[in-house]
Formats: C-alpha cells, sequence, structure tokens
C-alpha cells in the first residue's frame, strides 16, 4: 500500500478534457445550467465517476452524488462544487472542485488506500445562477432552504422550466433531495479574486463567505436648467447620488476589517450636460463577513443617505435588491486546511470568499471548509480565467489529506 | 402729444396670438427655426411690424429688423429676441422681447411721440438652436462671429439645410448681414430661472452673461467582482465620477461668487450592481460671469480630476464641450436700467443671466443691456413657461423708457 498521492497530469488532462464541452471559439466554455451542453458535461463526469468504481446517485433536482465507499458505512466525507457555467466561462470555476475530487478517488484507487468513512464527490445543479434564479440553487434545495416543488417550476430567462430541462437531459433522477446525511465538506475551488494572486501566495484558507446587502436607491430631485438655477436652490438628484457613493467608501476606510463597498450602477435623468438630474437610481454593494457589522454598515449608509437628501431638499427611497447573512465556515476544518497547507510549506492565508459557493450552503449540515487557489490577475466568469498548473496541483493536494484525514479520524 | 405707455391687454392679447402659431395641444408651441410654423410666426410679426408703419428689411440669414423712424436718421436703438422655439416651448421665451419692442413702437404712435433717434425692433433667426447648430446663430452672424456661408450649410437635425429652408419660407432676404449700425441694444426677456421669483422681485437688471465651461471627462478604470476584490485593489470608474461631482459642488462654496457648477450626465460601464466600472463617462458644467474665477475653476476642477484619478490608479481623458468666455453688458446701460426700475418703484436686483441670448451677440458691436422678468418656478423650454401678467407688462414698461430715454438722449 503506498501513499496516495495526485498525479498532476491526470488532473489537468481531465480539466482539458471537461473543458472542451460546451467550449467556444478562442477559449471557454459555456455550459448553462441543464442545456444539452451541461448534460453533456454531466454525462461526461458521470461516466468518470463509474470508471473510479463510484456508486452515483442523482437527486430529484439534479445534484449528483459519487461515493467512494469506505471500511466503514455511514455518513461521507463530501466535497464538490459545480460544473454548470456562465455565459462566457472559463475552465476552473466550479469544474477544477469536482475533477479535483475525482482524482483525489483515483489517488486513492491508485494507492490501494481504503478510508475509514466513505469519501463522496459531488457537483450541484445550477450554481451559478446564468440561467435560473436563484444561484446556487441545487445546494440550497439540498441544505432545505428552498422548496424541490419552488426550484422545479422556476422558469429560465428563455421561459424553460428546471423541471422540465432537468427531464429533458435526463438528470431528474430518483434520489431524494437531502437524503445523504454528510459528515464534513470541504469544497475546493479557486478564487474568483486577485488577492493570491497579487501576494504571491498559493493557499487560501477560507474562513468564510461574506454576508452581501445590496440596497437600490432612487433619489427624486427637481430638473431644472443648469444656467440659471443658483446652487441654493437647486434639488440635485445626482449630487446625492454622488455623496452617497464617495460615503460608501469612506465607510469601508472607517469600518475597516473586511467591509467592502460597490457603487456598480448608476443611472440619471435625464442625463443631460446642461440640465440638473431630477432622477438618480444607483445600488450599493455592501459586504462582510461579520454579521453584526455588516449590518452597522448598511445602517450609517442608509441615514447618511436620507441625510444627504434633506439636506438637498430631494426625496430618496430605498429597496433591497438582495440580502444575505455571513456564513462561518467551521473553525476545526479551516485550523486542519491551515495546517495541512503548512505542513506541505505552501504558503497560505486565512481569508474571506467574496462570492458564493455551494459550500455556504452545506454549512448548516455539517463541518465545512473551503481551500482556494490563486485566479491570475482575479479573472473569473471570464474566459481567461486561469490559474497556474502548479497551484491546480497543489490545491487538489491539500484537498487530498484534507479529505483522508477527515475520513480516518476516529 | 400724450407720455407714450404700455397697453397691458394689447401686449397680453398679442403674445396669446402669436402663442397661437405653432400651438401645440394642451399648451405650449412648437415652431422650430425655419419650418413652415416659424414662417407663419414670421409673417405674423412681419404684418404687426408693417402696420405699425416700420421699415422692415431681412438680411441673408432670415434675421427681420423693423425700423420706426426718429427726428434724425443714423443708427437705431435697438431691441428685440427671437421667435423661434425649441420644441415644446412656451409662449414667452424670445417672443415676449419682440412683441414688448412692438408695443412700445405702438405705444410711441399712440401718443404721438416721435424719438430723436430711431427705434428698431429685430427677431434673429434660430436662437434656439433646436433644429440647426449653433444656438444665436442669427445674431452671431449678425455680430461677424459666424461666416454667412458656414451658417447656410449648415445641416439639421432632419437633414435640411439653413439656405435651403431659408429659401423655402421665403426669408433669405435682400438685405447683407450685419449692414445695419445699432447704436444700443437692450434684449428683454424672461429669467428661465428661479431667482426672481422665489425673491418676489419684479425686474432683473443683467449685469452680463456667464461664460460657459463644458468638459467632459472619461476614466478608464478594471472591471473586477464587486465581492472578491478588496477595497485597496480597485481602479474604480465610478468612484472617479463620484469625487469629482462631488468635488464640483465644494468648488462652488469655496469660490462663492456667481460660479455655478452641474454634472448633469453621468454614465457606467457595465453598471451593474456587482461589478466594479471599468468606465465612467460624466459631465461637468461650469459658469461664472467672472472669466477669470472661470480659469480658475477649470483648473482647480480638472486638478482635481488628475489627481483622484492617479490615487485610483485609473486614467482620466478630459475634452472641451463648450466653452464660451463671459459677456459683460455695458455698465452705463445696466444703470440706467436699474434706475428707471427704481424710479418706478419696481423692486429690482442686479444678477447674471444663466442661459444664452442674442444680447451677447450684439454686445461686442454696441451698448447693450438686458431686462428680466420673473419665470413662474424658473420653468423655461416647457409649455408650463409663465410670467404674471403684471410682470410682462411691467418688463415692457421699463423697456419703453429704457428705449426712449437712450432714443432721445443728446
Amino acid at each position: 500500500m503506498a501513499t496516495p498521492s495526485i498525479n498532476g497530469p491526470r488532473l489537468l488532462a481531465s480539466l482539458a478534457e471537461l473543458g472542451q464541452v460546451g467550449a467556444l471559439e478562442g477559449g471557454g466554455v459555456c455550459r448553462l445550467a441543464l442545456t444539452d451542453a451541461d448534460k453533456a458535461g454531466r454525462d461526461w463526469t458521470v461516466a468518470r465517476m463509474r470508471a473510479l468504481g463510484m456508486s452515483v446517485s442523482i437527486d430529484a433536482i439534479g445534484n449528483v452524488v459519487a461515493t467512494h465507499a469506505g471500511q466503514q458505512d455511514g455518513p461521507a466525507v463530501m466535497t464538490g462544487s459545480h460544473i454548470d457555467t456562465v455565459r462566457t466561462g472559463g475552465l476552473y470555476d466550479g469544474n477544477y472542485g469536482v475533477l479535483a475530487g475525482l482524482e483525489v478517488v483515483a489517488a486513492l484507487r491508485d494507492a490501494g488506500v481504503r478510508t475509514r468513512r466513505p469519501i463522496a464527490v459531488a457537483f450541484f445543479t445550477n450554481e451559478e445562477g446564468a440561467r435560473f434564479a436563484p444561484d446556487m440553487m441545487g445546494s440550497l434545495v439540498y441544505q432545505g432552504g428552498l422548496a424541490l416543488e419552488a426550484a422545479l417550476s422556476t422558469t429560465g430567462i428563455d421561459g424553460k422550466t428546471v423541471g422540465d430541462e432537468l427531464r429533458r437531459i435526463g438528470y431528474a433522477g430518483p434520489a431524494p433531495v437531502g437524503a445523504n446525511r454528510v459528515d464534513s465538506f470541504i469544497e475546493l475551488h479557486i478564487e474568483q479574486g486577485p488577492v493570491l494572486h497579487r501576494e504571491g501566495v498559493r493557499i487560501g484558507v477560507v474562513e468564510g463567505v461574506q454576508g452581501i446587502s445590496w440596497t437600490e436607491f432612487t433619489v427624486h430631485g427637481v430638473s431644472n436648467h443648469a444656467g440659471t438655477t443658483p446652487m441654493n436652490m437647486r434639488n440635485d438628484a445626482g449630487y446625492v447620488a454622488a455623496c452617497v457613493a464617495t460615503f460608501a467608501r469612506d465607510l469601508t476606510r472607517r469600518l475597516g476589517g473586511n467591509q467592502i463597498a460597490t457603487v456598480g450602477a448608476v443611472t440619471l435623468a435625464p442625463n443631460l450636460v446642461n440640465v440638473i438630474p431630477n432622477k438618480a437610481v444607483f445600488t450599493v454593494d455592501l459586504r462582510n463577513t461579520d454579521g453584526e457589522a455588516l449590518k452597522a454598515a448598511e445602517a450609517q449608509l442608509w441615514a447618511q443617505a436620507e441625510r444627504i437628501a434633506s439636506e438637498e431638499g430631494v426625496r430618496c427611497e430605498r429597496r433591497m435588491l438582495a440580502r444575505f447573512d455571513p456564513v462561518a465556515f467551521d473553525p476545526a476544518v479551516v485550523r486542519r486546511i491551515e495546517s495541512i497547507a503548512a505542513g506541505r510549506n505552501l504558503s497560505h492565508r486565512r481569508m474571506p470568499s467574496g462570492a458564493g459557493h455551494d459550500a455556504q450552503m452545506l454549512a448548516p449540515m455539517c463541518p465545512t471548509g473551503m481551500i482556494f487557489v490563486p485566479s491570475i490577475d482575479g479573472l473569473s466568469h471570464n474566459v481567461r480565467e486561469r490559474t497556474e498548473p502548479e497551484d491546480l496541483v497543489a490545491g487538489a493536494e491539500v484537498l487530498l489529506q484534507a479529505l483522508t484525514d477527515l475520513a480516518n479520524r476516529p
């Protein structure tokens, strides 16, 4: 019995091979959830699972869980991610976590190692949400956060429903959702941000997923001639938008920590050079790993918007476009990943996840963690998404050890 | 020989009557320059001039100058404005100045008064610029600031040229442009802003026309995921736009005086709630009656934009969309209008004009001034544009006295 180890070339080849399914001319892939391309990707992945001798279960929302039996029965140590992509996606987002999980199983088989507990590799339906909302749908249903019937009746951007499309591609499986009890869950993923690459750090030890607060503000001012209206007689909706945008940046400086803020969308009316705007619609995206801090940031932002609007003599409405509490991963799992990276002399840092991931849906069910590897220039959801091959292999090695440690613990 | 005095009902009736030409359903008028409606308005006005016994001259750009003979020949004391309108115009913008001028002549005739110098009433072609650019075209050609041939070959928004349209409506006149020497010029106009109405002041004594500086900034940042990109790794084009917009407001506070600033147009790309903007295009409209102060404001604005862009690590380009120096009216004419208002116990204040007017084109040619009356709620270029009838009459009375004083001076 040898020590199991990742076969780097095999992992990279599998990523390249799955990247051929739904490949875009010039690079990247398009495998929107439950399309023919997604079916082809699923078929390819399930065939690989079966070739590894795993038992494959498909549930009613199309989540696929392949299990490599352990010495004992009982809940599996699970890894996994998703294989659907955005319309102009890369080869690594999601796919990397699934195929690295299968490489772990292949490495165990090569070495003739059977862990105490089973090891499962899952891919969840419609993580991207690019065809059907919400995103992370499969893992959300798996967790019980969204009723199966509601998910199946969801209509996509092309007018088709999740249920019809699942049946059409043959992935409306017989297993009840959430039937598997899970011992623990670790997701390996590309960072999709610039931090690890810029800092030259190879492993991100993910402590949790940021909470998200999206507010849309609508400011109702008064249009007037830019030349004939004195400054003290203005009710300028655009000025209020600008003040709130600069305040949002100041807020991140003042609160510090992991508080971030983005004003991504601004629309003025009538949007003419010589007319004072009578309307401004703009969004503020606040994120923080700390739920209380996020609430405080929201409260300060909203109060400031009210104050500026009042000073300018305009009316300011707001509505929430999205609101998710932060998710904290299991401290013991986080420490375990950290110590594995350290033990392998891989540079590493603790960090939050800025994007949402299936792991956050598993977190309420079992001890959960995530491992990040660097995204070159932080690019993701982009056909130029790339990660250095040695980082892909290093991440898989950390995953192998984390899964086997968890699966073998007493 | 009686003392000449304005016949208020006759003035108001003439405004209402001209307002029927090109009338819009529900109120307001549309007489875009050199259209059939403009021809009908011109024909109506010229008929009124002829009925007053005035000699009418039409020049090659379609400016119409009607002269009421004086006791002596020589340069006339002139008043006037325009009768073209924007697409959804009111009844007073321009028309009021022309018809009040004709009411002055009617009042002189009624009283049997003949002034020493001739009094002329003009309407200038295409003041609004709503069909052909630039605006104030007729008075600009009259002044010599734009060559006749260039003006005639200008193509409008409907593909027709000024020259063809002038010929078509019969207003390509035989008089050479700028052939009239002008003794002095006074334009009576609605304010088109809120100052007089809000302050309850009846006569605006216009000291000059603000200089205008329109800068368009284009900021080139980097698009990134709003969740995964730490604050210190951002190159946010939208943030730079917001900072410059708030700075522009601060600038008006700091510089004071007549400095005004408006950010009327902002466009972000990709303009999505969760993507850091990679591009921001926005305009800053600066105006000041003081040319040196306007230059200083521009310099501070541009320097600040550079500084903020540099701090954010983005590139900022700028281009001038428009640049006009301020025009100062003749101090003696300004004082004369002020003392006439005072003598009639009409509340009055000195003020700049925020909008452009034909008078600014006459200012280099002869001593020039303007009289404003209040616009209710500051509305103009709007079918709801209105001025109280007693203010319309009061303005005409000030004009009558100003023109007769100037025409009778030794």
